[in-house]
This record gives C-alpha cells, sequence and structure tokens, in this order.
C-alpha cells in the first residue's frame, strides 16, 4: 500500500462529468443551475420542499484522533454504496474551511476514492460562501466601531458591553484576543476584541439554520450586539444593517452541487467545525437533498458527543428534521489511541487494546441510544488493520445491540460500503428511529449544560467560572433561558481536557464563558481552554502546498 | 430629469445576453469559459497575445470631487460608443472594492444607460478575486506571526521590523491601527499591526502587474516581510509560503468577462484605489483585450494626478504597454467645485466659475502634455449643466491645444458617446501619441518622488519626517532604489491637503512614512495623513441597502 496515491493525485485523475450530467441525475433541469465553472453550481431555493420525502442518514463518529477517522470519506463512501445497491442517494454535506487548509488537517473533501471533486476549488474558495459570510459578519463589525465613533447617530453603546467579534477563516492565533482603535482619534474608540475562525461566526449557524431568506433577514436582526451604557440591549436590527448583511447573502444561501468520484451527486453547503459551532451543513440544504433524492447522507463533525449532539438538540430541533438511520465512524487505530497507545503502535495488531479502547466507541453507541436511535457501527479500515481486530470490535459491538461492518470504500469506492449500505437500508426498513431530546427549550441554560455534560460527556458537575457566572446571569436578564446551547469544547476528549481518552469517569466540566448567538437561538458555553480561533503548527501545510506554470496544484489532501 | 432611474433600477430593467454571445463578438469559444452564472465568465491566460495589435485608450479625469466624475461611466460609455460607430471596442476596467459599496461612494459599476452587468454582482463579491487576495495577504500574515511564536523553525524575526500588514475588503478604521497577539502565550508574540483595505495590498498589486503564474509567483516571493534581530532581511519565499499563496490566487489571476447594457464585452479584473494603490486593472486583462479587440478603453482612477501618472510610470513602464490615446473626464460641477463654489451651488449656471476652476483641468492637461500625450477632455453631462458653461470650458480647452466633447451616454448610452468615440479615433489616426516617462529606473527614490512632487502636483518641494528618512535609508541599504514609487494621497487636490483646490502654487508635500512592496516593484510614501484604510460616513450607505425575499436589492448604486 505504499504506493497508494494522494488524494490530490486521485482527484486529479478521475474524469468528472459536467455538472448538468449530475443534475439530471436527480432531475435538476439544466435551467436552475447557476454554474460556477463546469463541474460546479448553485442550485435555486424552490428546488426545497416544505415536507419532503427523503430518508435521512446522519453519520457521526467516535472520539477521533487529531487526524481525524474519515467521516466526510465514510458518508461519501455510503452515498456511493447507496447508489451501488441501486438506490438514488445524495450526500449533502459540509463545505470546508479554509483555515485548516493550511494548518494541520488539510483539507475536507473526502479521501481516497471516496472523494468530492473538483476537490482543489471545494478546499479552497469553491463558490465563495464563507467569503459572503466573513464579509457579512465583519459588515457588522464595522458598523459597531462606527456607531461607537459616530456622535451624531450614536446608539450610546458602552464599548466594553459588545459580544460580537470580527471572524477571518484563517487559522490565526496572533488574532484572538487583540486591541483595535488604536493611535489617532480617527482611528476609532479603542477597545478589545478578537477575530474567531469563520465557521465559528454566529452568520454561519444563522446561515445553516435559515429556512429561506426571510427567516435569514429575521435572524441576522436578532443578532445581539451589546448593550448602552444604560443597560439597554441592542442587536442588529437597531443599526440598521440587516438588509446589507442579507445582500451580501444573497449566493451563500443557495447550496452547491458538485459529485462525488463515482458519479453520485453531493450537496456541500456551510457549516463545519462541531467542535466549537454547530457544525452541520444548512437545513435548506438538507430539505432540499430530501426533496431530489430517497436517501440523504448528511454529516455532523467530530465525535458524536459534538457533531450529533449539536444535530439532534439545535439543528432538529429548530428545522424538524428527524434522522431514520444513524452511523458511528469508528477505526482500529482509534480504538488502539483510546486504549493509551502511541501513534507507532497503531500498525502492530493488538487484540487486547481494541477491548481496552472500546470504551469510547461504547460511550458514543449508549449516548445515540439514549436520543432513541441505535447506531450501525462503520469502520474505516485502514491497510494495516487485521480481521482479527475487526472481528473483535465486532463482538464488542454485539454486546452493546449494534451491527459493525468494515468499509473499504477508501480503496474501492462505492462497493467497499455496499453492505454497509445494506444494513443502513435495513435499519430505515426497520423504522425503529425514534428521536427525542435529551432537554426541552424550558429547562434553564444551566440546566441544559448539565444535562449534555452528564448525560452525553459522562461527566459528575459543571462548574461555572465567575466571568460565566456573570454572563449567565446577564443570559437570562436578556430573556435569552429558552436557547439551545452549542457547547464548545475539544474534540480529543469526552470532558474538557483533551488528555481525558477513552471513556473518561469522575472528571468535572468547567464553563470559562459564554457566547451569545441570539439570532441562531443558542448559546455557546467554551468548555475548559478551547478556542474559537485555532492556530498554525510549527511546519504548517501552507509549506507544502504549491502550484505549477500550468495551474497543477499539489499538497492538498 | 427628477424622475430619472437610479443606476440599480436601470441595471435590473436592462435585458442581458448569455455571457457565451457576448464572448462570441470577440472570438472567444463557448469551451473557453468558466461561466460564473450565466452572465459572468473566467477567461483563460492563455487568450493573451504576446504583441497584442489592439490600440489603448487610457481613460483619466481632473481632480474629482468626493462623488466621483463618472470616469468609469465614460469609460464604459466610450466602448459602447466605439462599437457604436462600428469600431471593435473592449472595455478592461477594474473590478470595484466591497468597501466603499457599504461607505459612501456606492459601487462602481458605472451608471445610467452605461453599466457593466450584473450589477449586483460586480459590486459584491463578483467572482471572488478580492476575497482570494485578500487570503493570500492574510496567510503570508499568520505564517509570519507563527514564525515568531515557533521556536524550533523560529527565522529569529524582529517583531518590531515587520513591514507586512493585514487586509480586509471592509472600510473598518478601526483596523487601521491595533495591537495583536494579547493575552495567553498560545495568543502569540503581542506586537502593533494594522489592516489596510484589501485593494492596497502588495498582493492586488502583483496581481495587476504579473505576467503570468511564474511570473506571480516570482512577485510573491520577492515580498519583504521584514528583517531578523541581526539585520538580515527576510522575504515572503523564506517562509515557504510562496506555492499557497499562489494557489489561492489560481482563479483570481483570470479575467473575468462581463457586459454593457448596449451588450459590448467588457472585462473587470484586479485593481482600484489609485489614491493608495497602483489602482489599475491587471496588465493581463489589458493584454487579453488588446488581443481579443481592436480598441481597449482602460481607466486608471481619480485625478490624472494619481491614476494617470501610475499607469504610465508603473503600469506602462513594468508591462511595455503605451497608451494610443487619453481621455481626460471632466465635470461642470466638478469645474465649479475648483472654483470654490458649495455644492447648493452647482445647480446654478455661472460661467465665470467655469473660468475661474478651469485651472484644475487645465494643469491635468499639461501634465499629460508632459508624458508626450495630447488628451481629449470628455465632459460627462449632468441634467442642470448650461450650453453656456459647455462653451466656455470647450473653449478654455482649445486655448490648450485639445477639444473637449461633451458625452450624454449616461442617459442615452453608446449614442451618447458617438462623437467623443470619432474624435479619440481621428487621435489615434493621427499617431502622435508618443508616451515617455518623467523618471528612470535609475533615479533614486527621494528623486522619483521630487519628479512627481514638482512636475505633476506642482509642488515647490518635498519634505520627509524623520519616520520617513528612516525609511528611506532601510529601503536604500536593501538595495531597492531602482523601484517606482506610488504615491499614496487624498484624490481632492493636486497636493496632499485635501482642502487646496484648484490648481494650487506654493506649497510642500510631506512624505509621512513609507510601504515598500518590493515584490511589485515600487514603494509606497503615504502623503500628509492619507489612510490606507478608509472609514465608514456617519450614515453609511450599508443602511440604505436591502434584499426582498425574492432576492431582488436595492440601495446599490
Amino acid at each position: 500500500m505504499s504506493t497508494f496515491p494522494s488524494d490530490i493525485e486521485i482527484a486529479q485523475n478521475a474524469t468528472m462529468s459536467h455538472i448538468k450530467d449530475i443534475a439530471k441525475k436527480i432531475n435538476i433541469s439544466e435551467d436552475d443551475l447557476e454554474y460556477y465553472g463546469k463541474y460546479k453550481a448553485k442550485l435555486p431555493l424552490h428546488l426545497q420542499q416544505e415536507n419532503p420525502k427523503g430518508k435521512l442518514i446522519l453519520v457521526s463518529a467516535m472520539s477521533p484522533t487529531k487526524y481525524g477517522e474519515g467521516k466526510t470519506t465514510m458518508s461519501i463512501g455510503l452515498t456511493d454504496g447507496l447508489n451501488y445497491i441501486g438506490k438514488k442517494a445524495i450526500a449533502v454535506l459540509r463545505e470546508p474551511s479554509l483555515g485548516p487548509v493550511f494548518g494541520l488537517k488539510g483539507g475536507a473533501a473526502g479521501g481516497g476514492y471516496v472523494q468530492v471533486l473538483p476537490m482543489e476549488d471545494i478546499n479552497l474558495h469553491f463558490t465563495g460562501d464563507f467569503s459572503a459570510i466573513e464579509k457579512a459578519n465583519n459588515l457588522l463589525s464595522a458598523v459597531i466601531d462606527n456607531n461607537l465613533q459616530n456622535t451624531k447617530y450614536s446608539l450610546n453603546l458602552d464599548p466594553k458591553s459588545i459580544a460580537w467579534k470580527r471572524v477571518m477563516d484563517m487559522n490565526d492565533r496572533s488574532l484572538r484576543q487583540i486591541i483595535i482603535g488604536v493611535g489617532a482619534k480617527a482611528n476609532g474608540t479603542m477597545r478589545e476584541d478578537g477575530f474567531n475562525i469563520t465557521p465559528a461566526s454566529e452568520v454561519m449557524a444563522i446561515l445553516c439554520l435559515a429556512k429561506d431568506l426571510e427567516d435569514l433577514k429575521f435572524r441576522l436582526g436578532n443578532i445581539f450586539v451589546g448593550k448602552t451604557l444604560d443597560g439597554k440591549a441592542i442587536f442588529a436590527r437597531d443599526l440598521n444593517v440587516v438588509g446589507a448583511m442579507a445582500t451580501l447573502l444573497k449566493d451563500a444561501i443557495k447550496p452547491n452541487l458538485v459529485q462525488t468520484i463515482d458519479g453520485n451527486p453531493a450537496i456541500l453547503h456551510g457549516g463545519p467545525f462541531a467542535s466549537i459551532a454547530q457544525g452541520t451543513n444548512t437545513a435548506i440544504a438538507t430539505k432540499m437533498g430530501l426533496s431530489l433524492g430517497d436517501y440523504v447522507v448528511t454529516e455532523a463533525g467530530f465525535g458524536a458527543d459534538l457533531g450529533a449532539e449539536k444535530f439532534l438538540h439545535i439543528k432538529c430541533e429548530q428545522s424538524g428534521l428527524k434522522p431514520d438511520a444513524v452511523v458511528l465512524v469508528a477505526t482500529i487505530r482509534a480504538i488502539k489511541h483510546h486504549a493509551g497507545l502511541a501513534a507507532e503502535d497503531f500498525k502492530t495488531e493488538n487484540v487486547s487494546a481494541i477491548e481496552k479502547g472500546f470504551c469510547n466507541l461504547e460511550k458514543h453507541i449508549e449516548n445515540m441510544q439514549q436520543f432513541g436511535l441505535n447506531p450501525v457501527v462503520c469502520i474505516n479500515a485502514f491497510p494495516d488493520d487485521t480481521q482479527a481486530e475487526y472481528d473483535k470490535l465486532k463482538e464488542l459491538c454485539v454486546t452493546k445491540g449494534v451491527t459493525a461492518i468494515v468499509s473499504t470504500a477508501f480503496v474501492y469506492g462505492g462497493k467497499g460500503s455496499a453492505a454497509v449500505a445494506e444494513k443502513v437500508i435495513a435499519e430505515i426498513e426497520k423504522g425503529t428511529a425514534n428521536y427525542k431530546p435529551l432537554y426541552q427549550p424550558t429547562d434553564n441554560i444551566e440546566h441544559k449544560i448539565n444535562v449534555v455534560a452528564k448525560t452525553i460527556y459522562g461527566a459528575n458537575s459543571v462548574e461555572f467560572s465567575p466571568k460565566s457566572k456573570a454572563q449567565l446571569k446577564m443570559i437570562n436578564d436578556l430573556g435569552f433561558s429558552h436557547f439551545s446551547v452549542c457547547m464548545a469544547k475539544t474534540p480529543a476528549s469526552f470532558s474538557d481536557n483533551e488528555k481525558l481518552i477513552g471513556r473518561p469517569t469522575n472528571f468535572d466540566i468547567t464553563v470559562r464563558e459564554f457566547e451569545i448567538a441570539s439570532g441562531a437561538g443558542f448559546i455557546v458555553p467554551l468548555l475548559g481552554e478551547v478556542m474559537r480561533m485555532p492556530g498554525l503548527p510549527a511546519v504548517p501545510n501552507a509549506e507544502r502546498i504549491d502550484i505549477d506554470n500550468e495551474g497543477r496544484i499539489k499538497g492538498l489532501s
């Protein structure tokens, strides 16, 4: 397997169909396509039905290692697998964020023979959605600071109260905490600010949750900006900037159609970073997929403690969607990682490590069952895995009442996920999925955090820092206690401490501070030391990326 | 004229042709088009010939009022006028910057019946070029700060020496001067930084001056970043980030094809803000236009003291282009402004004000003649202008040896510029244009600044602030004295003081500081109080922009 080609080599050697031919497969007329080159197109909102008939398959995962366990890869593989066995399935996935492409992780367009194409475009600017979100977010920031500067039309905003941050789609640690407005009076009011990464923008969450343009504007208007010097809450609508923000999003609200290597339709739209954001693709794209196909495969990022929990408690609750099946992606290497093995030992057969590390996957399985959803486990095969390890893992899954199936889609495309596809169809046909939320809107914020921390993470208790306590009081005073919670936490552990691998017990969760997302309808508790702006590693992937004089790119993965 | 429709109303009621039909007019095959929707397309670099045969017409202007005098409008009008009289002409123009769309100025896609379409898209994200430039610029910033943070692979950069700023395409005064890296050690090294507006990025200048992808990479590598603690100069190439930056620009390097309301081809690509940047469209787009059409109408922003001077001294010198004709746009209102009249008096006939305010246009005419180029004056007609005012202005132009012609293209489209077009063709056929630069590469930076300040602006002398003197020494020590100068100055006056209207005399120019653009091949002297990041006005245009539930936009202009 040492000569197995790289993701970008496979992608560049794949033959793409014109996107109009992909669209034809799901009965989209050419006239409805807004082309971005020959292989990408935006889709009009009218393709979204109110109550679509398709079945929804949610793909999540066990707690991943820092390299990721191939959740996007397995989602694409499952879509191709479903099509391989004759089903009309569409992958409805998130768009990659540009920041991590230059950092450690690389791109997020699948891998091996299960990728979405054109992978270079998808991993770079794609159709400009993230840039539009960034601009809408930062226009609000500019208008806020302009209002502080402006004596004539001043809203009397208290600079210390401003809760709205700027964003940039770049892993740039130096912008996490900054002082703006330094120098001359013409340079604005000096105050502390910071940049989050663009997927963490509330504008991204609003785009992902909005039903249509009208709802988008309503939600943008509800963004909490800060308070006046005499304590009155100020929202984006008070700054008369909602129309301009929505105008910036006029194209970003339309889902993007691309194709898998197998030539199946994939809709990519909105929302990565389930660790620090709501992290699912747009509700519009999911409903559109369910309107155009019989099966939609969608994805919720990182482990199911983050991605699936938010998919269920935030996206399903707000949009009325319910999954008909859930898939949890696991890998032998991640199981070994949670058994405490070092990366250099992942390639050696170790059945007892499977037994030891299973506890992590086990907790994710139990969590899905608590939501009324019995998952299928999909094992993403790696070259050094052994049959004995697979057998042990399958056996352990059976003890939890679930079936584990190996997928070789990375190497064989959709065919390699045919067995997973058959099993998922069988689960859907059983019709036993019965999603129920673990908390209600009427529960207060503190209670909601406790439910997620104790029931999903397995924590003993939740501690609130002095800062977060003061913020919690303000959140309640503002009348925001009916909102959901969108936890920001390390994806490496069930706890807020990335070193606690496996299935930690006897730990507490610390709420460090809150961010408010009143347009999106949730509150973001920041747990432990989590950051909403990543940094670059010592040798960033940017150093490996290059383009030759003919425009051929290398180093994306 | 009070019921004359707004720019956006005219644009929305215009019937657009599919862009493939526009392409057909200049013999571009459909296969060469990379569509962005039905009405925009990117063009491949192979359409650019090495020594194209087309004739180049440069449109510049007298010193504008803050509303602009319709230079883009007249450039589009002249293109339509040339086509109207049977010539094969292409407008090759700059893309608008997003920042001013939300500020005072609004968009920059022409006006009335001489606009480029689709104006909403062109004024918003268009095909993503500015966003790509912004990301390439800010990736370098993130990598610089990551290197400061990084002990293992440190280049030993002196944080105080870093000359590279971040950029954002937003009028955001609060980001002009900032402190980054505040807080925990993980948040990076604390240092002063600032954001320029994206068109002021050196990456934009590099894109505008590059011949091809290879030259783009070479220039990106030559970007001066700062110095090590022991005084060694560090360039972008030393940070191994050039390939990734160029990869981000893979689509931005391709010119964009759109159409005028009259249905003529227009190529928009790169470069506004001639006040603070080089401010012309890309050399690639200009050469491509000259390869595809018999006449190219291009534009150099603000007054000719800024736009045309830089077009000639920077773009022509680096690319080998030479204009075959020059047009200076004037308006009766701008002449009255330079006579000292207040805006409320612009609408009253005032022939003696024309006589008084002519001095501004006169100096621009003389400047073009100094370059060996005798301009045609194009008077952009406004509803309240009178024939007596036109007659006086024409008479004054004759005394300078030039012809002034009124254009009514704003109201009548290309037909309204037919007379201007005829005159420009006559000038080209005379063949007397004989461009010569006013300074040579071998002159030092101080000399070059003096030449522009004295010969073009009419200044008595140039003063250098203590900061700029120290920087000048560094520039010479770095071996950068052969570079051009790209002056950053208010466009409101020939001087660096926006209050000195007309044709000021007896004034000095102050160089406050320098920015270095060694990849672009120029040094930016910042004159007076000029800022490279604009602010928003008290009531920004953002407040007037809206989109309805069907996606129809209003408030762009």
